[in-house]
């Protein structure tokens, strides 16, 4: 360390909810991973492996994933409007669409300059869109007002937070595995985390005795639970939910008057079953049992970051509320006043998203076939990966079921055990962490997740292309079982 | 008000660190400007003017702005990338140039795809590309780990007190008038703001005797004054900073140990005398006086929002920080993490805005044409303001310095007072509600920003152009004073 003198700022003074925040998939292997990944771009040979495969984080065009041709085209001519001044070249010699153009012409009639502020909640027309898009989806009315367009989920759920959050005795149900962005942020504000575990004898189902349990334990020592996540398609699990879970999820939130929070942000990456909109089974329950609902609160949140879209680097989505008081839609609004707006650019793109081309449209095809082909790669590959998942002493793994993860369960033997510990290191971090050094391969441990008590997990994506660096997980593992059997 | 069940959440139950934030720039008057224009847009005919002119907000491309060619140019290209499979057309019949292609190419190649996550401070080479161009402007070595790209400089200023703020008791010392993020920010994490008042009677210089006060008396209550904030050139002020006014307050913050955060955004938005940085007064005072002033923590903020570039839209930014603690920068970086990047688009932008084109190069020309057609109406229009306001009875105003703004005293007659009184509104809101009412124009009142007790004042941009709404202020402004004489 240097010498300079001590400034104001230490580790011991900073904002204690800033310390205590956890954030693994971006935390030390993470780091660890780039680095890794600077030295073998300086051409760096003492790795013992050539490439570093990111599987800790979902991040689709970091690897293989290409962008859907119709949205970035449209981006295009947002960015640069003068283009529009050629359209016949555009046509002709660029193999641009005139829904292409139309779009382009459409959203920068509405947004102005993709340069300039949006109104706080985002740009009317686009809210509309996405209001149109979610009639359609679920068959009940959406109302563009109560469309909120953030820079990306996490974003909506900070926002969602921040408001609901009244002081450090509320308590939020959060899901055991969860997306660390739910702890982190209530470590952040210093309000309460109200644990609920996911059910990994049923792939992860979601068990509503298990919330009760929680709901009810917490409430005990005077916990004001007042809030409840679910993330539909999981994360890390990848499971989804039926229709009969999310009306228990519903039922029990009325009777417990819990706002829900429904991270739907994996809403198109499901394999198995059909996905099932919150807003959907809550306007179906309000129908059938007319005013036993009403004064259910539910916030969904949707990304441009994940489904086939797969545009993490954009910072868009939204979140829709149904059920809010106008006085408390009015804070949400002032607070996402004070960073004035989500990136203009990222709002076409979830408009885009929303009202993608359709069949007859000139870019349809090509959009389709796109589409198609992403679904059916991840699909793949999710497969590919659970297979060899079977073959691994230990470790055990449900069939893939959707979003762009496997947690698999992994039994380490006592003296890995034993070995971390003397590192200071949870098991499966020091099992995460032997891997990154031997293969390259950054993958994320169950605790920074969360897991039951005794067991140890790993959440790896399948997104990463070819087959080598899972075969270099298997032969890594069984080197691993062998030294510490 | 329907008559739906109370959900959980109501106005007395939400965070009330959210309630008390005040963030008039986005409050009822805006909120109002947008009703009218949404109206005038329906073919309304019903309002006295035909018009919103929307001089609350520094938004320029919402005006008349145009944004640079050379800038959207790449950024075109970043976002579709298979244009570059057409370099012919679009150097032949696009109007391109070749240090366009080249440049995107290079930008492309450093983030992957813009639709994927970059490293959480953002792309590594774009970060070095900061610190190239900080190296060029002070003169002293800049290091890319200390620069974060934000989405913004809110974002920037968001990181850092939420850093910096480790409780109730912490104070940052914050100009008034200042612009609201800076309160708005501390109510939400409920830290302490310790108001220091700037010299209207000085052209609204930065009095240090002013800031020693309010930090003693702050002191003196036990606050633990960590921090102070200066806005240079100021805003909603315009005020720029002589060397040794920077001097002294990095003098007084060494005395008191006081973590610096310069919000730069404005530095190139300058009429009268020159910018100069925090960072290049602190190297050179560190230079002067071995070992004085090691010790200073300094962090500065820049944003694509402002200047000539104004892609307010795009919500890029960085902050660079010099001499704080690096346990203190990993803590940053965590909590940047988890919010996961600032959009990889307007990276790119902030790469652009620091490292334009250069004498020589193809596009340099039309770049260097655009910036200053751009900086000289700036200019224009300010003056043209100015001289309005000088016209006007009971205004005063100093000659425009910089920023976007201008920040008129406005005395109004007690019986107008009485009247805003009477609607249980401050009296310069009152003026600014009734001059939206007539003429459409949105300025924001000084009591948004902070004022002196028994001043008024408002703000404007001078942006929006033509001449016309100027008159209609000035025509108002008499009108009024008749009224209430």
């Amino acid at each position: 360390m240097s010498s300079t003198p001590a400034g104001r700022l230490n580790i011991d003074n900073v904002n204690p909810h800033v310390r205590e925040a956890k954030y693994a998939v971006r935390g030390e292997l993470a780091v660890k991973s780039e680095e890794y990944r600077a030295k073998l771009a300086r051409g760096d040979t003492d790795l013992p492996f050539k490439q570093v495969i990111s599987a800790n984080i979902g991040n689709p065009q970091q690897l293989d994933q290409k962008p859907i041709t119709f949205f970035r085209q449209v981006l295009s001519l947002c960015e640069n409007p003068l283009l529009l001044q050629h359209e016949d070249v555009l046509l002709n010699q660029l193999g641009y669409k005139t829904d292409v153009i139309e779009r382009a012409k459409w959203l920068l009639s509405k947004a102005g300059s993709v340069g300039a502020y949006s109104a706080s909640n985002g740009v009317p027309a686009i809210r509309q869109s996405v209001a149109d898009f979610l009639e359609r989806r679920d068959g009940f009315p959406a109302n563009e007002a109560d469309i909120y367009l953030s820079g990306g989920a996490s974003s909506g759920v900070n926002t969602l937070l921040h408001v609901i959050c009244e002081g450090p005795n509320t308590g939020i149900l959060v899901p055991i595995p969860q997306y660390p962005l739910y702890t982190a942020s209530l470590a952040l504000l210093n309000a309460t985390c109200v644990p609920y575990y996911l059910d990994e004898s049923h792939n992860w189902g979601t068990d509503v005795s298990a919330i009760k349990g929680a709901c009810a334990e917490a409430k005990a020592k005077g916990v004001d639970v007042r809030a409840i996540v679910i993330i539909n398609p999981g994360n890390p699990t990848g499971a989804s939910l039926s229709e009969d879970d999310i009306r228990s999820v519903l039922d029990f939130a009325r009777e417990e008057k819990l706002v829900v929070m429904a991270d739907e942000v994996y809403q198109t990456n499901v394999f198995v079953g059909k996905f099932h909109s919150f807003k959907k089974v809550l306007r179906t329950l309000q129908k059938e049992q007319p005013g036993k609902y009403d004064g259910v609160e539910l916030a969904s949140l949707q990304s441009v970051s994940k489904g086939m879209v797969g545009e993490c680097g954009h910072r868009g989505g939204y979140f829709e509320l149904v059920g809010f008081d106008p006085k408390v839609q009015a804070e949400i609004y002032k607070f996402v006043s004070i960073t004035l707006c989500a990136p203009v650019i990222a709002q076409c793109l979830v408009e885009l998203m929303v009202n993608p081309p359709k069949p007859g449209d000139p870019s349809y095809e090509l959009y389709d076939k796109e589409y198609n082909s992403i679904f059916n790669n991840l699909k793949e590959r999710a497969y590919a990966l659970w297979r060899a998942f079977g073959k691994m002493e230990g470790v055990e793994c449900g069939e893939p079921q959707g979003s762009m993860y496997l947690f698999p369960t992994v039994k380490i033997p006592a003296k890995a055990v034993e070995a971390a510990e003397a590192e200071g290191r949870a098991a499966d971090e020091f099992y995460c962490l032997r891997l990154l050094e031997a293969t390259g391969v950054c993958l994320v441990p169950g605790s920074g997740f969360g897991q039951k008590e005794g067991t140890l997990h790993f959440r790896t994506t399948f997104l990463a292309p070819g087959t080598e660096w899972v075969g270099s997980i298997v032969k890594f593992h069984e080197d691993f079982m062998n030294k510490y059997r």
